[in-house]
């Protein structure tokens, strides 16, 4: 999967994703005025999604749909999440399901079941939120991971897995030092580069990723080095604080080995002084132009 | 909330839970025979799970609901699962929610919200799958946490977040030693034991509880000392191998201090050869008054 998601990022020439982290609030306020109930909202938040879509998805490689905005608004919203990944997908865009699931061994199959795999109803087989990756919590160890990494092998998918995350106290278990002074995310680390051996493509990337935040420059020059093999999932960068600066440390001598993800900061570009007076899609269309060249920029300062 | 779990517990003498983890496989072969589509195992899991707490809800205190088995057959399946929240707590339950969900502060909200909390639309408010008590994934660190413990303080709810796990790679990253001589696990355990604080109810235990499996008793023994205001969620009692002996441990010495969960055990009950015979709904009534009288024996026994 990882070497499909390089080459996309190649395509179009960046290497950035956009989250549909699409909240009731962020969407426009006549369209807001008009909702009543969640199945207005599910219905609302779809339209904005496709348009948002049908508008990105020549200069985007891939969009990351962040699954608890769609919780919140119940089963309704959940069929919204699934469509929206389905019509992204259809779009030629990588989906990113980020669920951050987690789970023992036999409850983990039913989540990767319900992403990357099949269930099978009397010989009928459906993937309900059908995705090309998926986002894990690996605190549950290799038996939590290994039935998504079958999946990966067996469909060609693959996973982003928590190692150092964007949020501000996510050093207080991420951070501890161990007696054999390594750190708790460079152990989880460590893993998946040992996990993700088998997957390994012809860009030396594993499709067993590593979730690793914009907001720590130290810790993900260091995770970068220490994992050759792991290609990391870029949060944090704009409305989190995280600049091109400080994730530029993320990409690989050769440009590769990451994907950063905006999400409030495309989708709610409309909302920005900067992009004032234009309409939320073609405010996110110019927002997501912006941070192309900033991160391609940045990438480029790292290479010479 | 921890308060009216413990009182519940005492009505009915039964520190145990009954989890609903209603996979396909696990209904009658007369309802398997007639599903076609998501939609037929949707309903056929939702008036499973009506005639089990039926049932079960004189004898139990609680329900656990596993999400992973609904989110695999999608969202008419999710719909099934507020549905079967809401019955089981209409029935007088205390309903937790086994999502073990986990984000950056923002998006921990969101969850929150979806559980514990409401989503407001022009005033109106809605909690798509009201529960009393969900599982949460504290790898974020506090941040993560803290949304979900603010609408337990706002709404008399509880959380119980993973510490030690009951599936067998749960050692490692929870065991892995920290350079201050302590384990992954206890540290969160103690980070959890603080962030109760403000939630400590007239039993002692506060509204932040952990998951902490049957299968280590040595990890699990040393969790009960090390967190006497942590009430444990005890998953890994049967179809995993945790014994009754061994999860005796999590209890203090007036006997409360957790609920044990049990899930194949007892809704796959008429498979057994114990049960054989039985309808689904007489022999997962038999195999909860069965583990009933194990697991209070066992704790029994370690008072005296």
């Amino acid at each position: 999967m990882t070497d499909r998601l390089i080459e996309k990022i190649k395509k179009v020439n960046n290497p950035t994703c956009v989250g549909l982290d699409t909240c009731f609030d962020y969407l426009p306020d006549n369209v807001k005025a008009k909702c009543n109930s969640l199945e207005d909202v599910s219905k609302a938040i779809l339209d904005f999604n496709i348009e948002l879509i049908d508008t990105l998805k020549d200069v985007i490689p891939s969009v990351k749909v962040q699954v608890a905005y769609y919780e919140m608004y119940g089963a309704s919203a959940m069929d919204t999440f699934a469509k929206t990944l389905d019509y992204a997908s259809k779009c030629g865009l990588v989906t990113i399901a980020d669920v951050k699931r987690n789970d023992i061994g036999s409850t983990a199959s039913c989540y990767s079941n319900a992403y990357l795999g099949s269930v099978d109803i009397n010989g009928k087989k459906f993937t309900p939120f059908k995705s090309d990756i998926v986002t894990i919590n690996g605190y549950l160890g290799s038996d939590g991971i290994d039935p998504f990494v079958k999946d990966c092998i067996n469909t060609d998918k693959g996973i982003f897995v928590l190692v150092k995350t964007s949020n501000p106290s996510s050093g207080q278990i991420q951070n501890l030092k161990l007696e054999t002074g390594q750190t708790v995310s460079q152990a989880m680390g460590d893993l998946l580069e040992e996990i993700g051996k088998p997957t390994r493509g012809k860009y030396g990337y594993s499709s067993v990723g590593a979730v690793v935040g914009a907001t720590a420059k130290k810790e993900a020059g260091e995770l970068r080095a220490r994992l050759p093999h792991t290609f990391f999932l870029i949060p944090g960068y704009g409305a989190q604080g995280g600049s091109a600066d400080e994730l530029s440390v993320c990409f690989d001598k050769n440009g590769n080995g990451g994907i950063v993800n905006s999400s409030r900061g495309i989708i709610c570009a409309y909302k920005q002084d900067k992009y004032k007076g234009q309409s939320f899609a073609k405010a996110s269309y110019n927002a997501t132009i912006d941070m192309r060249e900033d991160i391609t920029k940045a990438i480029q300062k790292t290479r010479v």
